[in-house]
């Protein structure tokens, strides 16, 4: 799916994850930014693991929410702003590996609320092991 | 809804979260522990918020997968374990304030499959900022 | 949880629900309509059965999104109507009975947003087998 | 997603088919039945309407429903049953046409739940008008 943008998307994304100090916190780092699809890694440390060694539903939740609201911002010019609505996350498979590699994009376009979804690969190779589906509601700042 | 257990379900939870290394990462601690309910909370650090300066989507799912989670060990005896399935979360308000407070329930017991819920509250006075849904499967450890 | 309106929200639910062909081809019957939670109840027939004699998965999500959205209506005032964005439903226990039985109640009102929820009872005595939670998008008819 | 079966999953499917009364009454036909991919339509008859002349949601929830479980039935050998846990529906567009052609598929099999997802296509030319993320548990029959 390719959207039009009018404004420079890429600073937009970046700004506003410069802003977000959650996302920093995760030391998330974007791979690929394009108008309604954002790509990026964070490493998958000790600290975000659960008590089977697996990454924590919590970390995979966050990451799907990070990814899927970046790239509903790629589409949103200011003065616009975007909050999640509702996510729902499914664990596919258990996440092993040393890193998660987050693939957000949007579905639907629309004035007050925005259909995305994400797809979380981990592990080499990679595997598919959580996939997002979300609304973003689009908000006057 | 109580459930009846024939193990020390207190025990199993703080044993679980023992070794969850991402719950102690976000200095979760308990209010209560029953069978098929628990309840704590985490402080809202500044790491956690969004460029808003709400509680980050992330960390509020988080602490919901966390609390639902742990709900479901309580009514889940060893060796018998709980992986998060599915979870959707719905964000019902910003989160501001200084700490996030969790009720987790189990709304069915399974012999696969645990259906469970979770409210996030914060501020004060206290508000309902999210809910979850979640199922949790069983496996055999 | 109550809620104030400033119209008469049970003659909107009914005029709503006359205009709805599927709520009527479902004989859905009304219990109880206040402010901001709706119930009624529709016979479980023969049509309405999947290949183990339970009611369909479909046939219960039908009956919980007619009933959120009829709770929604409740305190929706024209010129304003309401479209399900998005619907999420358990499946608790497997429907066996003559009837289900529906509640639907507004979780938090919006501007833009309603979130709703509903439950779904059935057999005797009467079982929650379904719970549903959803956003009802508000819009200008 | 291609997956490798040792059964029949054509006759599989049309089987569940024939003992699905609520199938039936929709007046679902099949387009394709693949190894965990199964798609077809269903007309869009006055009944199917809400209030507005679109399709009504829980039309759309019924045919994702019923197709997305019958692509987890083609890839589960009996005596292995499929139930639909939970379901989740986002309604991207209006649903306005005389037909509802439902693509059901698998995202990940397992051994106790299958992951699915079903997209739902209305209008001439053809839309997206809604997409489901669903958890289909494999039960003993």
């Amino acid at each position: 799916m390719k959207f039009n943008t009018d404004f420079d998307y890429k600073e937009r994304v970046i700004q506003i994850f410069e802003q977000n100090h959650f996302g920093k916190h995760l030391h998330f780092k974007f791979h690929k930014i394009e108008a309604g699809r954002v790509s990026g890694e964070m490493p998958l440390i000790n600290e975000h693991l659960q008590q089977d060694g697996f990454a924590h539903g919590g970390i995979i939740l966050a990451i799907s929410d990070l990814v899927a609201g970046l790239a509903a911002y790629s589409i949103t010019p200011p003065p616009f702003r975007v909050l999640t609505a509702e996510i729902k996350v499914s664990h596919l498979r258990p996440g092993v590996g040393d890193k998660l590699i987050g693939y957000g994009y949007v579905l639907k376009r629309g004035k007050n609320l925005h259909f995305c979804e994400a797809e979380i690969f981990c592990g080499t190779p990679q595997k598919l092991i959580a996939k997002a589906s979300t609304i973003m509601a689009v908000t006057k700042g």
